[in-house]
């Protein structure tokens, strides 16, 4: 049996390919986009389990928008407006696909930075979205680019992750929060507000969503995954209700709704009174990790390279000065080292500089030290 | 923002709005689709949460294919063959959607029973597929309509439910089978088999899975929402290796994969030495529930209807001989009893003799008689 043409576009991903050898023994992966799984809060994890065993509520079908008390937990912290709901969702990817089934005609225009995030790449691809680009700079997305596009053809969405990007790890500052959001009420362009490393800042200061300037022409992905444990699969989209219920009838039709007992046990979690310790001993941890790599890199690749650097997330982007990303991926995954090759982040040709991501969330201080030293000795190859 | 066209598609279904007011306290449903929440094997859920709480495999993220002790667990249980392979999936719903988005263009030729289940409908809406019905007699589809139809144009997937049928409870006879597996081997169509009921037999014996006739060229759904609990939301997909590849890539980008610990839940519940005893359970208490609803239709509402007995499930149809059956179901829930009238599994004019679909799981006994007795009250009225 042939696949739909629109499977056909998708790519068949080297990341993909990276992340299996990435799991053998010996290998030290900065490769893949995990949390730290020694700092998931075990205790809360466990505790949660026992309570929703014991709720008989949970086992039998429940609403597709998610399970009410949870429901109302996420909008009093959310601080949603009275006009505005919320979706529980199998993991912000799933809202993510949700958004672009419910809301795209094939061949609608939607923008994205470049680098972006692969699994938005792979939903805009399967939904047959026409997919335009515009560079990032440190603060975020080029305005101007961004600006000729809106105004050059109708863009609907503008999907953007402008906390701890990934992949580049870079945050938008005040400013160009303000003028995207701008420039989104200005063209009629619906922002996707993807933010599943907002709550992982580790340094500086808060900054509003850039939804808080635009906020009936948002809607906004969180996850649970990064903050609580990815296995559990939840995330929610909130935004204006109109927009929510349409959401809503396409889920249902997609998988009737997200596992009820997961539900209740992130509403334990994301109650009990440890879980705020919990975020901030993962935050300090994160730090950590985030020390030692750049330092790592400082002393053993500062004249081959050079990176932005980040505030929190999971991510760091390393421009090199030379070489090819792909065959230093594949040399450093020989030498036990696996990364990310930049490239695989970018459609077809509006590819930049040369630049691998790296993820410091998953392996410990000294992993990550020795991983840079290993990887100094690839890089550092005369070609 | 708009909605994408094919959502604009979507029906926006009576069935809903019957569901919700079904829900109403002093409401006897036979209407939702739903197992009997007193018949959960809760010890069993119970142990199982316990278990998994102690796992600190299952919160990481983990393969979109599924949890690999379950797959494993679930290949053999299936007896598969050694090149077909299993997909996990959000609920068997999921499992047909994520079928219909990785093999169907728009415009692709499907084949349903008339009566058919809505979700699917709902699916292959979306999907923009053409769907051509073929009636449904007391042993299975016509086999004379569908080798007319598959003669007539190239459908790609007949989609089917051999096994007490939603909404008729119908059951193919085994020549049915065999005929049926010889037209999609000759046709080259891929037979969609849709078995969420099957384990729920409790009268006759099993008949073999119309998939076993032509394994080549099927893809099998099957769900634990009827056998364990519905709350979980999983269930899977089986069949030739090649195709359960493409549609993991399609469910990684839809929701990267379903809840671990719910697959490790699931997993302690299937090997639970009491797990045999429970379904015996929920056979048994179905059975009497079937014959409480049966007898009252035979004392309360003989010369107005007719239907085919059951032999397992948890529905029955109830064909009528005179009046409207939306406004009977509307005249029943005044009257505090919630049904569904026939029309809505049907797709615009194909509609044959006016009927109701009654479900037996979820009430006891005597609500299911009284239900009966309410609903004599509004089909004898004259009109």
């Amino acid at each position: 049996m042939h696949t739909a043409k629109h499977v056909q576009q998708l790519r068949s991903s080297y990341i993909r390919e990276i992340l299996k050898a990435a799991t053998a023994d010996g290998v030290i992966s900065l490769a893949g986009g995990l949390p730290a799984a020694d700092l998931f809060p075990h205790m809360l994890l466990q505790e949660a389990m026992l309570k929703v065993a014991n709720n008989r509520q949970v086992f039998q079908y429940g609403e597709t928008r998610g399970y009410a008390p949870l429901l109302e937990h996420l909008s009093k912290t959310f601080n949603l407006q009275e006009s505005h709901g919320t979706l529980v969702t199998t993991g912000s990817q799933q809202g993510l696909d949700l958004i672009a089934r419910t809301y795209l005609n094939s061949e609608d225009h939607i923008a994205m930075e470049a680098p972006s995030y692969l699994g938005a790449l792979q939903v805009f691809t399967l939904a047959q979205a026409t997919i335009n680009t515009v560079p990032q700079t440190p603060s975020g997305p080029d305005i101007k680019a961004l600006k000729q596009l809106f105004e050059s053809r109708q863009v609907k969405l503008f999907y953007a992750v402008p906390d701890f990007h990934n992949p580049t790890g870079i945050s938008w500052s005040l400013q160009t929060r303000q003028e995207v959001a701008r420039l989104c009420q200005t063209f009629n362009v619906t922002l996707i507000e993807d933010a599943p490393y907002r709550d992982l800042r580790f340094f500086g200061d808060d900054l509003p969503l850039v939804s808080s300037f635009c906020p009936d022409h948002s809607l906004v992905l969180r996850s649970s995954s990064k903050t609580s444990a990815p296995g559990l699969r939840l995330g929610s989209v909130t935004g204006p209700e109109e927009w929510i219920t349409h959401l809503i009838r396409v889920k249902q039709t997609s998988d009737l709704h997200s596992s009820l007992p997961m539900q209740a046990a992130l509403l334990e979690i994301l109650t009990h009174p440890g879980f705020e310790q919990h975020l901030c001993n993962v935050r300090s941890h994160y730090h950590q990790r985030y020390q030692a790599l750049s330092e790592a890199i400082n002393t053993h690749l500062q004249s081959e390279v050079s990176f932005t650097k980040v505030e929190g997330g999971m991510f760091l982007w390393l421009k090199l000065a030379k070489g090819d990303p792909m065959q230093i991926a594949k040399m450093a995954l020989k030498k036990g080292v696996a990364i990310v090759p930049g490239s695989v982040f970018y459609i077809e040709e509006d590819i930049q500089s040369p630049a691998i991501r790296l993820n410091f969330s998953y392996c410990k201080p000294e992993q990550l030290a020795t991983a840079i030293q290993l990887l100094a000795s690839v890089i550092a190859l005369p070609k």
